[in-house]
C-alpha cells in the first residue's frame, strides 16, 4: 500500500469546520472573528511516552490527549490537529485501531484532523493541536499571585503506578490495575473544566511532568512560590487503597513520590483568589471534573526551592523528588 | 543541560507578532480579522529525507524550508511554526548550527518559532506551519481547467543529482557539484511567487517528491489530465551542462528521470489560463523567481495515464518514472 493510499484509508475524514482538509498542500481553518488561536505540538516516541506492547487504539487515544490538554490548561476550546507520523512499516493491524483510538477522542471533542504527514522511520507520532480562545481570556501559567488557592482536577499517581506494574516493581490487584492503567493510557484531557476555568482560574499547567515539575512552571513564571500539602495530594491517588507491593509493603514515600512526580496524570494544576472558592466548585461541577485544593500561593523566598511541602500536621516535608526531564 | 534549559537556549526568541510565545502550554496567536489559516507539518527522519552527515545548519535550513514550501503552493503569508524535536542526546555542537540555520531562515520570511517539543528518541525534526490567506485566494490543486497553461518554478532534477553524487553513481565538477548540493541540502521555498501568482494561478503544488508525481496530484484533484513537453522540462536541469557520469555518459535517459521525477526540487509546479501569461511572467518577475512553460492542461482520457510525456518534436515518450512513495 502506498503512502497516499494509507493516508486516505485511515486519515481522511469529513472536516465540516475546515474550509480545506486532508490533501492539499496546506489545510485552511477560517477562525472565527476575534479569537485568538491556541496552538501547541507534543511529539510521542516508542520507550520514552509509550512502551512498544501498548494497544495501539489507546496509543492513537494518549497521542492526540496529550495535546488537548494542553488546550485544556490555556481555556482554549478544541478546533483542529494535525498528524506526522514515523512508522517502521504500513502495517494495516496496527494503523486501524490506531485511527480508531485516535478519531474517537477527536470526535468527542469535535476536533477535525485537517492534515499532516506520514513517512517511514522509527515510530514517531507528532501531533499538533489548534483550539480557540476569546482574546484575554486564556489560562496562563504566569497569573498567580501571593494569596492564590492551589488546586488540582481529578487523580493523581495513578499512572505512575501502572508503569511501575508494568516495570514489575508494584503488584496490584486486577480491578486496580485496570483502573490505573486507563490512566496511564488512556488519559482524559481535561478540557471542560478548562474551559469552565476561564474567568475564574488566575493561572493553569496540565501536568504531564508530574505535579511538582508542572506546578513550577507556574510558579517560574509568575515570580511567586506555594506551600504544597503533600498528604492531600497523595490522598489523590485513586488506586491508593489497593495497593500491595510486589517487594513489601508499598510505603507512604512512594505513594507521595507518584503523587507529586509520577508524570503522565494529564490533570490541570491551577490558581484561584480565595474569593473565587464558590466559583472554582461551581465550574468544577459544571465540568463534571473534581478540583481538590492542595495549597496556597506564596511569596517566593529569596533562598531555597519555590515549593514547600508540608504533611497533613503542617510540618514541613523535605522530599527530593525532581520533576521529569527528558533531557535531565 | 535539562530539556528546559535547551529550549530556553537553541529556541526561544522574540514573538513580536504571537500573543504568547515558546514557553507556556500553548502558543497564542491573533489572525487578522477575516483572514484564513493555512496550515501544513512536514516530519523529517534520518536516513530517509537527509543523510547522517549532512551539516546541522543547513538541515535546520531544510526542515522549515520543505514546510514554507507548503504555503508557498498555496500562496500563503508566513506567520508562525512549531518545531517537535525528537533527539538522540542534547548535543550543543549540533543544536547551535541547527538552531542558527532553522532561524536564519524563519527570520528572513518572518516566521515566528512559536512553540513545540523536544524529546529524547531517534533523531526526528517535525515542523508544522501557520500561513495567512484572504478568503478564496488560496492556490488549490484543484483548480486546474482543460486548456490552462502547465508552469514549472526555478530549475528541476539538481537536487537528485547531488544525492547520486552522495550515493556514488554519479560523479561532477567541483563548481557544479558545490551547486547541486546547495539545491538539495538548502532549497529555497517559493513564498514569493505563491504570493505574486495569487488571483493568477489556477492551481498549484510544491514539488517534494517529482515535477510528475506532485502534477499527478493537481490532475488527480482537478480531473484532468496533462501533456508534459519532458525535453523542456530536462533542460531545466541547472548544472546538466557539467555532467560527466562515474560510470559512462549521463544520458539523456538519467537527466530526464531526474528533471522529471527526482524529488527534493521545492519548486512550485501551477496552471494558468492561457489568457494569464503576461500576468504569470508579471508575477515570475515581481518574485524574482524564472517560471517556464512546460505543457498544457488537456481532457483526462478513460483510459491511459494522466500524464502524456512528449519529446521536443511532439513525440510520445514512455518512461517508467513512478512518483516517490514513502511507502510504496
Amino acid at each position: 500500500m502506498g503512502e497516499f493510499d494509507l493516508i486516505r484509508r485511515y486519515f481522511t475524514r469529513p472536516t465540516p469546520h475546515a474550509v480545506l482538509g486532508v490533501g492539499d498542500d496546506c489545510a485552511l481553518l477560517q477562525p472565527r472573528p476575534g479569537m485568538q488561536l491556541a496552538i501547541s505540538s507534543d511529539m510521542l516516541v516508542e520507550g520514552r511516552h509509550f512502551l512498544s506492547t501498548v494497544d495501539p487504539a489507546a496509543l492513537g487515544h494518549k497521542a492526540l490527549a496529550v495535546n488537548l490538554s494542553d488546550l485544556a490548561a490555556c481555556g482554549a476550546q478544541p478546533l483542529a490537529f494535525t498528524l506526522a507520523l514515523a512508522l517502521p512499516s504500513a502495517d494495516a493491524a496496527w494503523l486501524e485501531p490506531f485511527s480508531q483510538g485516535l478519531l474517537a477522542l477527536a470526535d468527542a471533542h469535535s476536533c477535525e484532523l485537517v492534515g499532516g504527514d506520514t513517512t517511514r522511520g522509527p515510530l514517531n507520532i507528532c501531533i499538533t493541536v489548534f483550539g480557540e480562545v476569546p482574546p484575554g481570556q486564556a489560562l496562563l501559567r504566569s497569573g498567580a499571585r501571593v494569596g492564590d488557592d492551589l488546586y488540582v482536577s481529578g487523580t493523581l499517581g495513578d499512572a505512575r503506578m501502572a508503569l511501575e506494574v508494568f516495570r514489575g516493581t508494584l503488584s496490584l490487584p486486577e480491578a486496580a490495575f485496570s483502573q490505573a492503567r486507563q490512566r496511564l493510557e488512556r488519559p482524559t484531557p481535561r478540557v471542560a473544566l478548562g474551559l469552565a476555568l476561564r474567568g475564574v482560574a488566575s493561572a493553569a499547567a496540565d501536568i504531564s511532568d508530574g505535579l511538582l515539575g508542572d506546578l513550577g512552571h507556574i510558579l517560574q513564571a509568575s515570580g511567586v512560590g506555594a506551600v504544597v500539602d503533600a498528604d492531600v495530594a497523595t490522598n489523590l491517588i485513586a488506586t491508593r487503597a489497593d495497593i500491595s507491593c510486589a517487594s513489601g509493603i508499598f510505603g507512604l514515600e512512594k505513594q507521595r513520590e507518584y503523587a507529586l512526580a509520577g508524570g503522565d496524570d494529564y490533570e490541570l494544576v491551577f490558581t484561584a483568589p480565595a474569593s473565587a472558592r464558590q466559583a472554582v466548585q461551581a465550574a468544577a461541577a459544571q465540568a463534571q471534573t473534581p478540583v481538590t485544593r492542595i495549597g496556597l500561593i506564596e511569596a517566593r523566598a529569596a533562598q531555597g526551592p519555590a515549593i514547600r511541602l508540608v504533611d497533613a500536621d503542617g510540618q514541613r516535608l523535605d522530599l527530593d523528588l525532581p520533576g521529569f526531564d527528558h533531557f535531565g
